[in-house]
Formats: structure tokens, C-alpha cells, sequence
């Protein structure tokens, strides 16, 4: 938040300033106590990335800050009151996401400790099993691994093929991996420091597999002073070695021969055995209870959503305040150069990333509601809120990810060579947080079961025509107004007859034809694979399998319209809540931006499937152009709102350095006019004597 | 290129196979020779990456290397004969851009050496400052900075602000550093290695500044084992420390204060001042005279345009051997699961990727032709060659330094976790490569010069009907075919006429079609341009940059269109010289998918401006999906033509251990289900109750 000399370079007639104080404040949200707490602490020098660190002292550095929060951070809200936490699931989160700024690898490996390893014994454990192995765990006594993902399965978790059978004889399940690509990888913890783990496994008795269950296993010594020994006895361990980034994580690989594994700790709150070796479950369907219980371990999706925001925040908030000091070519004037901002291509590259942020920004604090009433709210668990949720964070993790690399690397190219430089930080921050576009579920594996989800809802609503989808939660919670609709065709026909009357810019400005523009598009898409895909149903495995494949890239654009149409609707209802009039004024063609260039880079689709004429769709970029230059002057407020401060962003060219160093600049050019002692250009003394 | 089992998994009616021997070697090109003996010399233990090492360990291990290039690489092929060299500037580029295999480090270390220093040296000094500087600085006794770019002025180089002022009492130059911002910055061996520098500063004689110009100047005090003592009086360094990447290149800073140069330390080629501190220029016009110099150093931006393209091709080699054997989910079959490379979106991602880099190799083919025409042909040195070349250059560099960094990225992506891993160095070359997209000319600028080349040509078609444009060069050497149309506009109206009623397919796999489409775009948008800014001519200066300001990013659209269609017209080109029939097939389909690829990415542009009706615009896409299946079964031919041995890959997975784990993995279960000791299934059991 440096003062910047050049705010407002262009003036509307109605001139409106964003109120900085309020809006910062006012994004904080719901937990904005927690997130303070969480960005104080996201700047102490005991807990900060230093780039320098090679990667054992790092490992070895970051475990240490672990320590540091179990007592000073507010990492285990999430757990039951009675073993010292406070219930609240989206206090925990709010507050973690935060940690992203002081380092991605605490964060990261924060979660694989309390997000994963604790999550899964508080989530598939039973009470007894909380109150047996939890309180350890969180407190960081026993470091665990998230022992899930195979060399040979990740996405495909259902597949894994590491085995825990039951033996009636001794009464317990013994570990194995059958092969190589059966080795549990890249798991955090497994390669040093952790000395249980919550592995996955399928789950074998009497000659039935009964499906992927977790099992609490120790694998490793405890030395005398706590830390890690030696493997335990049928225990191999790997290490994953450097990484693209996050390498304050000790990530590796296990292997298990033979181990045995005590009947208690199979985490039975969905499957157990007794001592027969007989299985039973709650939840009869194979299928179902596999999904809840991954589902119970969507918070992973959830975090990393909103720490790419706040990455994307420390990108944009270095990017712009730097474009706005930077000068580079002489333009409008003969000694002064132009301001990296007032550049069209700068405008152009920035600003709809800001625009895209505020949205993803908008969007995460709904997908956290959601989180929070299914995990901490009487009766809001149910199987449909839960769906709404996965569904939800299964659009908005890959939207959110993705746009963080883009964003960081936009902002690291409009920085130029400064941007290289590991002392500003987007190039750090950009390594560490490649990883969250493929992991806790690959961005590609999660659209496609958005995409799917938005078909089944297409099927249900012809058995029911009430048929309310993955919007319930909203709508049930505010009943003033739909967050958005689902895929039902009403609106269709009203456009494809107005559409091509409406040419003129203003119209497109219209919060509802945005909307109807939106919404088309997700509708008329999934309307369309609906039709294709419908032949599906009767044909051989093979055949319906290479149809589905044909479309497979339909359904993932399917899958991103929703996630753009999710976003634009939660800006939307956000506006209705910023009290301050010039704020919202603001935010309105903030919103405005980000739904047109939305549109924008759709305008194909528009164009084909006749929802837009050609003249009305050239407006929608030279109103973008327009709204560009609107925005421009408060670029610095929207950035400066994020409130994130100098400690937190942390990137030396965002500090102000860059204005002095013009300055300084400036003022020697213009006392050496003054002082008459200028060279005369070679050009000018040419012209002169002509 | 390692055996694939699942190669051929669709076979079209007429069944074409590469030659992968022939199409290897034939990509090896003009250079082959040169390229064999780099990549021998690539995958040497004693010049590859170790991506462990800490920056100060991995800055002394490349300027090692370098010293071992010196005497068994080519890199002194582009110096004069009488100097140890060769006279063959395409020679050593092509070299030269194979070493990125190695480490990018070792290739930017000897591009500031040999590219920069020297060149510098050898391009912009008299005969007598060849023979007396350059010897030593080729041989690397002298390693030495290019000290151009300052922290206030990159792109802009001729706003720099360090002063050569002469001073005719001592016959020499003054050098000085007025202010913060006029440092010069992020110079490879400025750091520590360097002990002289090229040093760019405005040159002062007899109160007039005559511009930038360059100067020879020691740096460093020289210790008696060789190496870099402390600095000379007068100069300061200071390191840039830790980067993104390239940590093997010692970036820093140099100031001078009062650091006196003798006269004839100017390197003189394009301006000198007499002992009375007159100076004179062999060029007149100061503007021509500062673009000659800064375009000698063209080569710079040719190598990294070939660089990209090999980085880029190591990526798909990974990705797509990884996709052939990787297996995940099952479809078609119950017990197999799909290979990635089956999966459409898998194919969506990967293959337009390999057809633009086969377009990127052909086009960089015609590039290098161009270069060493310039500069190493008898008589091929003209302002218009030069111009020609530097438009070229300007336009292909940014296209592949942002292919090879979108192209790195998709390739860690679709590898999963496997990708981020460092042994798979995927993450560790776009770490290098990352900032190839904003040095030797920020890529957005480059453009704008393309864009501005552009308009400019459209102007002198009215004044010369025979305006011949950027091709001029090919059209000369290669009489039977123009590599590509300038921005003429005759072909426009016929395309209008027909453009509605051409509906199939089949239409869009005609090379006259893409042509028609990909010509016409670039034509209309300059065309539109010229236009809009037509009034700028009659405006004053800061109306005149507004006007400008606004159409930026068209000018950059425009710039890049030019590109796409420079890359098309020399892969069609280069379909001419396969030889092998069935190999000119598939490259024929690649051609294809890379122009209809190119057409679908700009598909609103077509429809808005009346190209394309609704109906064709949407062939296109289900054109590209049957070329997606059509080439998928030839990707692995495609990649192993590159010719890239696992010593210049490098990445485990790549080497086929992902198809013995499959294997492996397949076996135990094939076994499992013929001993009759497979669990059921508990799905599969109550289904069998029922």
C-alpha cells in the first residue's frame, strides 16, 4: 500500500472513489477476526519463506513453524470442542488459507498435518478413535502422512491397489503393497518427519474387497526427543527429493509388507469388522459410501480455493503498484515517460485479472458458507448439501488455481526482469503453487465431474420439475434471491429472439442481460452433450465409453461456463451488501468487466450458436475498452482493498523503491534543463540547422 | 524413444507411417552436423544440469563449462576466420541453441560471452578492435559483461542514462552512472565472473549528445590464476542474488563514477570522435544509426527462438511418452485402463502443441536461413535484409518463448504429480525459460514493432505497387513460391464472395483455404488499423498517442496474426522438400491441425467480420477432433523424429519405467484373476445375491 503520485491520471464526469478503508474491512468477511490473527502471524520472521534455504533446511525449518502454530495459530478450530478445538470448520479454514503468504510449503504442509492426516481421523474415525489418537496429532506429537495417492493411481483413487486383509487368526489387517506402482508418493511427512499415517487401502475380509477404507498405521521410531527414527518393522520409505517448488515439504513414498495393522484402527465411522471378520457399514451402497467418505475431505479443496486467491491478490497488488510508478517510453509528453498503467496492452493484460479476482474472491466466501453449515451447522449435512458442496469446490479449486499460475506469471512478465527476481517474489510464489493445479484432485479429473453433476441435474429436472440443484443451499439460505439458476431452459428462446435486436453497448452493461448471456450458454451446452451423450444409455461399454470420450472436452467447457457463471452470480449478490454507495459504483463495472470478458473470450459460441449478432458482439470489446479506462484510475483502491500490507506481499518493487527511484530521475533531467547545461540531441541540433 | 506397446491403437483405411530415421535427420536441417556434435556435447555429465546444486556452487560449475565449449564446441564458429573462427553465423546459433538441452544456464552464460560480449565486440568495433579485444574474450580469458540494460530503461534502451562524456584535455571518455535508476542491471557476469564489460552510454562530445553508443571497459582487477579480482576503481557491482531460474548466470549491477575510457575504447564501427572530440558516423541519421547497432545484435533473439523450440520439444517428448504408457480410470474395458493418450481432452492438450511446434521448427529453419544470409553471405548484408530479419526475429521470438513456457507447463500438467517432480525437469526448464519471454526484448514490445513494420508496409503499397514487404528475402532466394503475402489486399473481396456458401470440412483441409483464411485476417486487421489511425498524422503528439494507445492491442493482435500465418506458410513450404511420401502425409495433417488450430482459436474474428458463417465455423472444431484422432496413433513417430536421446531428455518418465510398472501392475492382477484368489468385489457380490 504505497502512495501512489499518479492515482488518478482520468477523471470520469462522476467521479466515484472507492471508500479503501471500508472495502478492506468489508472483504475480510465473516471471520475477518481470524484472518487478522492469521495475516499477523503470515508476517513474522519466524514463519516467512526465505528463498535461500536449500531444501533440507527448509524441510527442517517449515516443521519447526508447524510448531510455532499449534500454539500461536488458530489451526485446530476445526476440531471437536471436547479435545480442544472449536468446531468451527470455516473459522479453521479462513484463518489457514491465509498462511499462504508467509510461505506455501507452512501451508501446505499445515494442511497435510491438520487439513489431511487429523481431518481423516476426526472425519472417518469414530469417537473413540477422536479421542484415542486425535489429541496427539494435533498437537503435532505424532507428524503424519496422508498415505492415498499410488504411484500408478491419483485421480483414480477408487483403484488404488495397496491391500489391508483381514486375518480372523490374529484379529487384525495386514498392509501390503503388491507392486511397485502400488507405493503410496508424494505424500508430505513420508519422507522424514512423519511418524504415523492415515493410509488407504482396499479393504479385504472373508474374500470380499469391501472397497477403499483408511487405517491409522505408525511407521516410524519415536526418538527420545519426539522426532522421527528409523522405519518400523515392514515399513520401506522413499524420498520424493526436489520438487518444482514446495520443497519445505518433506514429500516421499511408503511401501508395506506385511504389516499389521490392529482391528481399532481401521477409522470405522463408515465400515468396520468384527472380530469374525464380518463387515458392516451405515452406508449399504458401495458406491455412496465411497464418495462420503472422500467427500468428508473436501476442506483440502476448499483452502487451497481460497490460498490461490490470496496469491493471485499478492500478484496483482505487486504487478499494479509497480505498473503504477514504472514509466517506460516517452508518449503524450516530450520529458516525461508514460506510466506502465495508462498503456492499453498493461490495462488489458491487468485489469480483467483484477476483475477475475474480486469474483474469485466473491465466490470463495460462498463456497465457505457452504462449507461451514455442512461441517459446523445443526442439520445442514445432509447427502444433498454435501454434493452441492463437492460440486461446488470441484468448480471453483480449478478455476481458482489456474488463474493464480496465469495470474502470477502476468504479473511476473509485466513486472519485466524485475519480476525474475526472487526478491519480489512472483516467481517463488508461482513454483509453489503449480502443484495446487493437479493436486487434491487434478483440475482437468474435477471439471469433468462438474460436468457430469450439471448432467445429472439436466436428467432429474424432467422427473422434477421443481428440480432446484446445486444452488439449494443458497437458495434455502437466502431466499431474496437465486444465487444462480440451474440447468433449466427457460430463458433460451426469450434470447435467441431478442438477441440479435440488441446492438447497442449500454445493454450489455445490464446485470440481466449478462446474466441471461451466462446462463444461456451453461444451459444450451449441457442441454446439447445431454442429446449427444443420451445414445450412451444403450450401447455396450466399449461404445458408450469412446462416445463420452468424444465429448470429453464439450463437457470440461461445460464444466468452466458454470464456474464463470458461479462467480459472476456471487459478485453479483456481493454487490447488494457493499453499503458504501461509491464503493459499489466501483465494484458494479468491476462485475461489468468481469462478466463481458467472460463473455468475450466465449464470443465464438455466441456468435455460432446465434445469441449474438456480429455487430452487438464487436461492442462487447470496445466496451471493455471503455470500462478499461473507467477503471483504470482506481486500479491502486481495488488493490490497496485487498489490505494486504508490505509485510505480506513482501516484494521489494512494490514498496514504493520504484517512485523514488523515478523521482530521483526526473528531478536530475529537470535541473540539468533548468541549469542549461543539457547535451543538445544530435536530431534536435540537426533540425536546428536546416 | 523408448518402445511403445500401445503405438498404433486406430488405424485409418489408408494407414500412412512416418520414417522416423528419415524424418529425424531431415529435421536436423542445414546445420546437422553442427546440431550432432551439441547434442553430444549436451548430454556430457560435465555440462548437465545438476538441479541441486545452491546458486553460488551452480555459477561455478557453468563458467566451467563454458570453459570447456571453448575448446570442444563450436561456439567461435561466427567469428572472423583470421580470428579462430568460421564466418558462419547460422552455424554457430544452431549450435549454440542445442546446449539449452544441457542447462539453460550454460546456454544464456555463453550467449552473454559469445552472443553478446563478443558480438558486440566483433559487430559493432573496427577491424582494429577485433584484432586487438577480441581474442581474448572469445577465448574466454576475458569473461565480460553486456552492460545495456539499466534498472530504470530496458525496453526502451535508447532513454538509458549512463553519460560517455569526452573530454578533449584528456583525449578520453568519462563514464557515469547520474542516478539510481541509470545502474545498468541484470548483466550476466557482472556479478563476479566479468573482468570487462561492453558498456552502452550516451555519447558526449562538444555539448551534443549523439546517442547510444557502446564502449569497451575492464571492470575487474585480474587475480594471477585468471579469475576476477575486486573492481577497478571508479566501479561499483552489486549481485542480483537469487532468480526464478538461471541461477548458473552470476546477474548483477555495475555503476561508474568518473570511470575514464580511452578514445579508442569506443567501439567505432558506427561512430567515432576524433582526438578534437568530433565525432562522425558512417550513418547520417542518428535514429538509423541506433537501430543498426541495437540490430546487429539480432542474433540474440534468433537463438532463443530456436532454444524455445527445443525446450519445447523435450516437454512433448516427456509428455506425450508418458501418455502412451500412463493408464488411468477404465473405459472401454473392464480390466484395462485407458492410456492417457486415448483420452480426447489428453489429445486436445497435447497435439495442437506438437503442431505448433513442428510450425515453430520450420519457421525457425527459415529465420536461421535469413540470419546467416545477412550476416555471413556475400552481399546479403542490406538495410532491407537487415530490416527483413529483424521483423522476423521480433515476430518469432515471442510466439516460441511463450509456446515453450505454455508448452513446459501443459507437459507437468498432464504428467501429474510426475511432472512437478524435479527429475523429470519439466518444472526446472520453465523456470529457466521463464524469463526468455521478457529479455532480449520484452515480447510485448517486440510485437508492437512487428505491428508498427506492419503498417508501415501497408503504407508503401500505395507508393510502390510491387511492394514486396518482410518476404522480400525468400521470394528472392526461393523464386519457385512466396514464402508468404505481404498485407495486400487482393485476395479479401473473393473470400467475402465465397466465404458463406464454402460449408464442408473437407473445404477447410484445402492448403488454399487455411491460406485464404490466415492471409485475409492479417490483411483486414492492418487494413483496419491503418485506417483508424490514419488521423494521428494531423494530430499533436499527445492526441497522436492516445489515438495510438487505444489500438494497442489490436496492433499486437495483428502482430501476432502475421506470425501464425508466418509459421503456416513455412511449414507448407517445407511439406515440399519431405520426400518421404507416407511421412509428408501425417505432416500434411499436422500442417493442417496447426492451421485450422490457429483459425479456431480466432473463430470470433472470422464470424464477426463475415469470414465464416455460423454453420462452417463450427466444422471447424469437429474438423480438428477427426484430425486429433487421425494423428493420435502417429504422436509418438511425431515425437521420437525430434531425435532427442534420453540423455538430452532426461526425465525418468520418460525412459519407459512408467510401462514396466503397468506391466508389472497388469501381470499381478492377470495372475491374480487365473489362480482364482481375486476377491470379489462386494458391489459384484450383491448384485450376484440379489
Amino acid at each position: 500500500m504505497t502512495a501512489v503520485s499518479d492515482r488518478p491520471t482520468r477523471v470520469t464526469p462522476d467521479n466515484p472513489t472507492i471508500n479503501t478503508t471500508y472495502l478492506s474491512e468489508h472483504l475480510l468477511g465473516r471471520w475477518a477476526d481470524l484472518r487478522k490473527i492469521a495475516r499477523t502471524l503470515a508476517q513474522d520472521e519466524r514463519l516467512i519463506r526465505d528463498p535461500h534455504l536449500a531444501m533440507d533446511e527448509h524441510r527442517e525449518r517449515v516443521l519447526a513453524q508447524l510448531k510455532i502454530l499449534v500454539t500461536e495459530a488458530q489451526v485446530l478450530r476445526a476440531f471437536p470442542t471436547r479435545l480442544g478445538g472449536k468446531d468451527d470448520a470455516g473459522g479453521g479454514i479462513a484463518g489457514f488459507e491465509e498462511l499462504v503468504a508467509a510461505d506455501p510449503s507452512l501451508q501446505i504442509k499445515s494442511g497435510v498435518q491438520w487439513g489431511l492426516f487429523c481431518a481423516a481421523i476426526h472425519h472417518l474415525g469414530t469417537e473413540e478413535q477422536q479421542d484415542r489418537l486425535l489429541q496427539d496429532a494435533m498437537e503435532l506429537t505424532v507428524p503424519g502422512a496422508f498415505a492415498m495417492t499410488e504411484i500408478g493411481h491419483g485421480s483414480d483413487v477408487a483403484s488404488i491397489a495397496t491391500t489391508a486383509t483381514f486375518d480372523p487368526e490374529h484379529g487384525d489387517f495386514i498392509l501390503n503393497t503388491p507392486f511397485r506402482a502400488a507405493w503410496k508418493d508424494y505424500l508430505g511427512n513420508a519422507a522424514l518427519h512423519g511418524t504415523a499415517a492415515v493410509v488407504f487401502a482396499q479393504l479385504i475380509t472373508r474374500g470380499v474387497n469391501h472397497g477403499v477404507h483408511a487405517f491409522y498405521v505408525p511407521i516410524r521410531e519415536v526418538n527420545d526427543d519426539g522426532t522421527a527414527g528409523p522405519c518400523l518393522p515392514g515399513i520401506q520409505s522413499e524420498d520424493d527429493g526436489l520438487k518444482g517448488g514446495l520443497n519445505g515439504i518433506d514429500n516421499g513414498r511408503l511401501a508395506f509388507t506385511n504389516v499389521r495393522v490392529p482391528r481399532d484402527n481401521l477409522l470405522a465411522r463408515y465400515g468396520s469388522v468384527d472380530d469374525n471378520g464380518d463387515y458392516t457399514s451405515p452406508i449399504d451402497s458401495p458406491g455412496r459410501r465411497f464418495f462420503t467418505m472422500l467427500g468428508s475431505l473436501v476442506q483440502g479443496r476448499v483452502s487451497l480455493d481460497g490460498a490461490a486467491g490470496v496469491a493471485s491478490k499478492i500478484a496483482l497488488t505487486t504487478a499494479i503498484t509497480y505498473g503504477n510508478q514504472r514509466r517506460q517510453f516517452t508518449g503524450a509528453s516530450e520529458h516525461d515517460e508514460t506510466v506502465l498503467m495508462d498503456y492499453q496492452t498493461h490495462q488489458r493484460r491487468l485489469l480483467p485479472l483484477l476483475a477475475e479476482v474480486y469474483a474469485g474472491h466473491f465466490a470463495h466466501d460462498r463456497l465457505l458458507d457452504l462449507f461451514h453449515a455442512v461441517f459446523s451447522e445443526e442439520g445442514m449435512d445432509t447427502p444433498e448439501t454435501r454434493e452441492d458442496l463437492e460440486t461446488m469446490a470441484a468448480a471453483l479449486k480449478p478455476t481458482s488455481t489456474w488463474r493464480a499460475l496465469h495470474t502470477l506469471q502476468t504479473a511476473r512478465e509485466a513486472c519485466g526482469g524485475a519480476g525474475f527476481m526472487a526478491e519480489n517474489r512472483l516467481v517463488g510464489l508461482r513454483q509453489d503453487l503449480d502443484i495446487y493445479v493437479t493436486f487434491e484432485g487434478d483440475n482437468t479429473v474435477l471439471l469433468q465431474l462438474v460436468g457430469k453433476r450439471l448432467l445429472t441435474d439436466y436428467a432429474k429436472q424432467f422427473r422434477d420439475i421443481d428440480g432446484i440443484g446445486m444452488a439449494r443451499f443458497v437458495v434455502e439460505r437466502a431466499a431474496d434471491t437465486v444465487l444462480y439458476k440451474t440447468p433449466l431452459n427457460r430463458t433460451v428462446q426469450s434470447i435467441r429472439d431478442s438477441g440479435l435486436r440488441r446492438r447497442s453497448a449500454s445493454e450489455l452493461r445490464e446485470e440481466e442481460t449478462q446474466r441471461e448471456l451466462l446462463t444461456d450458454r451453461v444451459n444450451t451446452m449441457v442441454e446439447r452433450l445431454a442429446q449427444a451423450l443420451r445414445p450412451a444409455s444403450k450401447m455396450p461399454q466399449d461404445q458408450a465409453a469412446a462416445l463420452f470420450n468424444s465429448h470429453q472436452a464439450e463437457l470440461i467447457d461445460a464444466a468452466k461456463a458454470h464456474a464463470d457463471l458461479l462467480q459472476w452470480e456471487a459478485f453479483t449478490k456481493a454487490l447488494l451488501d457493499i453499503d458504501d454507495e461509491d464503493t459499489r459504483t466501483v465494484l458494479t463495472w468491476v462485475r461489468d468487466l468481469f462478466g463481458l470478458h467472460t463473455i468475450e473470450k466465449n464470443l465464438a459460441w455466441y456468435l455460432i450458436h446465434g445469441r449474438m449478432s456480429a455487430q452487438r458482439a464487436e461492442t462487447v470489446t470496445s466496451y471493455i475498452d471503455r470500462l478499461l479506462l473507467r477503471l483504470r484510475p482506481h486500479a491502486q483502491d481495488l488493490i490497496d482493498s485487498f489490505g494486504l500490507d508490505d509485510g505480506l506481499v513482501r516484494a521489494t518493487i512494490a514498496t514504493g523503491v520504484e517512485q523514488q527511484r523515478q523521482d530521483e530521475a526526473r528531478a536530475y533531467y529537470r535541473k540539468q534543463r533548468a541549469s542549461g547545461d543539457a547535451p543538445i540531441a544530435e536530431k534536435a541540433m540537426k533540425k536546428s540547422a536546416r
